[in-house]
């Protein structure tokens, strides 16, 4: 290839962004160097600031730059229910819209032996020691509706029986605004398990 | 929005990046975060390194971080031949699949007056001073086939024109309306053969 050394680095370290090829990372770079250096520039300062600064809330393993996160840390929020996500962006969409109150547990990940990815580096040793403080009364499971999501949260549901505690999951439906005719095998099962009365 | 102050401002200055929404900013963010904060860092000291050592050709105008480009560096071109282009990537694109031996003026946009745009911008007189120096005896024009490419191109054919200089056109094949980055390999190297006299 032809060019810049410089700029054919800069395409290359533009490819550890998730879903960006080759030809993205080209025009991303050039797009840049032509019409935006101010936001590189900021870009570049946001990064090294985030990666600095940024680690995990000592309580629920959130990725934040304080000890403990916004969330932990609000007095107003109920300490008493904990729900269970795989990844801080999980907690951003359920904050987004679900009007939750109570505070949140991180596992930065799901169960995946293969991967060597065990109860102890999901900090389920952690989670354990705030469900023998004694203070929490709900533990609700909301990892994905993956297998591993699922094999993730039978075995937290598991850890909460065990100490009495009730152990609830996001419920399995037909979404709304959706079209019957579109919605998986899996769901619609689950949906007709899972009906109610009106 | 809830969340860490930093991960929101990483967040917003994703976005920089040409075609990337809150959605995929968030995503980028969190993926950096989580799992490769090693490429955040290269990717933001590129980002500085190339923002600070890049600069332009003296000669053809591409971006570049010496005072020549590789390519009128190179004393195995043919700077008889000057290929006219909009943007770096442009040249990219032609050196990676066209076969093509001559150098580059690269314009850094096209002739566009309402956006205040015109041959001063884009180095016209520094093209008119290569033209007038008497070396050159061909003008390929490789501006982009949409309306502002085209008048762009016919504007540079004129200016050959009066000095008794060749000026080319590629060859349709590229198609109209595109950009030059996107079109394939084949389909370029087809237009480069086939071109022209305006």
């Amino acid at each position: 290839m032809s060019g810049s050394r410089l700029i054919n680095r800069l395409i290359e370290s533009l490819r550890c962004l998730p879903s960006v090829g080759p030809k993205s990372a080209q025009r991303m770079a050039y797009h840049l160097l032509e019409h935006n250096r101010q936001g590189a520039s900021q870009l570049a300062n946001d990064l090294l600031e985030a990666i600095e600064h940024i680690g995990h809330c000592e309580q629920c393993r959130t990725l934040c730059e304080n000890t403990l996160c916004d969330i932990c840390n609000n007095q107003g929020r109920d300490q008493s229910a904990i729900c269970v996500v795989e990844s801080p962006a999980d907690v951003q969409v359920i904050e987004q819209v679900a009007g939750y109150r109570g505070v949140y547990f991180v596992l930065m990940g799901h169960l995946s032996p293969l991967d060597g990815v065990g109860p102890l580096e999901l900090g389920l040793e952690q989670l354990a020691k705030r469900l023998d403080a004694g203070a929490v009364s709900e533990v609700i499971l909301a990892t994905n509706p993956t297998v591993e999501g699922e094999a993730t949260a039978h075995y937290i549901a598991e850890m909460a029986a065990t100490r009495g505690i009730r152990a609830t999951r996001l419920a399995h439906g037909v979404p709304i605004g959706g079209e019957l005719e579109y919605v998986n095998g899996t769901t619609l099962s689950h949906a007709f398990h899972g009906r109610i009365e009106l």
